[in-house]
């Protein structure tokens, strides 16, 4: 957690930065040791502030298998006109809970799961974040936003 | 889901999309099985046809170092208002060959290296495509593009 009061300025503007991007790149290790990245959609809910960030799956999908055999990930989130670049280092957990589900579920979300919210497939991947950086113009060194 | 493009098409699409995003989220993997990113300008250089791509770096940087335990990463390239994501897997390799660093440097460069081309710390990054797919929509399945 952030300790100071320019640590709590970072953070927030590292959550900014990541609400504002929105969608990540997110990067799971299979089997092989191979590195895999697809863009995620990162769920709005309110603040950001307990260091998770959720994000609709299908349960049987490589991803959730890769993250069965190495539960760590990481998020990337790039915007190259504002030059916004974050790093996101956690630990990924799928969740079932229908609930939950439910109370996350947007329709926009359809592109991806056609079936909608009742699809049994549907889950959600609960990600809590250990390690975050972030860069917002070309020249500055990274900043350490979160649990260093 | 996915299609295979063996198509020249879809492989210029791909290198158009790296070359328009540029700056890639590079990832690795560190000796605790921790996952970082950071930002990364891919050099520019004659057609990317031969299936690799070339970065400046440091070459004691912890990057480095994480590549000389698990050479293997992930390139993601974002342009989140085109809606254009590209996950590259390769492999990486550190070059420190005088006449390619002198060959790929650019002024421009000099905001990370300020000592300049004849910094003795600086290093190229050459990564070799194993694996290449591209989205360039939200609605899109991903399309392999390179070495499935
Ligand atoms: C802009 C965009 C956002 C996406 N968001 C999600 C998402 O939130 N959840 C999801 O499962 N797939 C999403 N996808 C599809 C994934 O990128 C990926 O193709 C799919 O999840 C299968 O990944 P996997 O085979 O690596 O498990 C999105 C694709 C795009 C282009």
């Amino acid at each position: 957690m952030a300790r100071s009061a320019d640590d709590r300025e970072a953070a927030e503007k590292l959550w900014g930065m990541i609400k504002g991007v929105r969608i990540c790149m997110m990067t799971t290790l299979d089997e092989n040791g191979i590195l895999h990245s697809r863009p995620m959609a990162t769920l709005p809910h309110a603040g950001f502030d307990d260091g998770t960030l959720w994000f609709f799956t299908r349960a049987d999908s490589p991803k959730v298998h890769e993250l069965k055999t190495h539960w760590r990930l990481n998020l990337s989130y790039a915007d190259p006109d504002k030059q916004d670049y974050v790093s996101v280092s956690g630990v990924a957990e799928t969740v079932r809970d229908r609930d939950k589900i439910r109370f996350l579920w947007r329709d926009i979300l359809s592109t991806w799961f056609p079936q909608g919210v009742d699809d049994p497939d549907l889950a959600l991947l609960k990600v809590s974040v250990d390690q975050a950086e972030y860069w917002d113009s070309p020249s500055s060194a990274m900043v350490y936003a979160y649990g260093y």
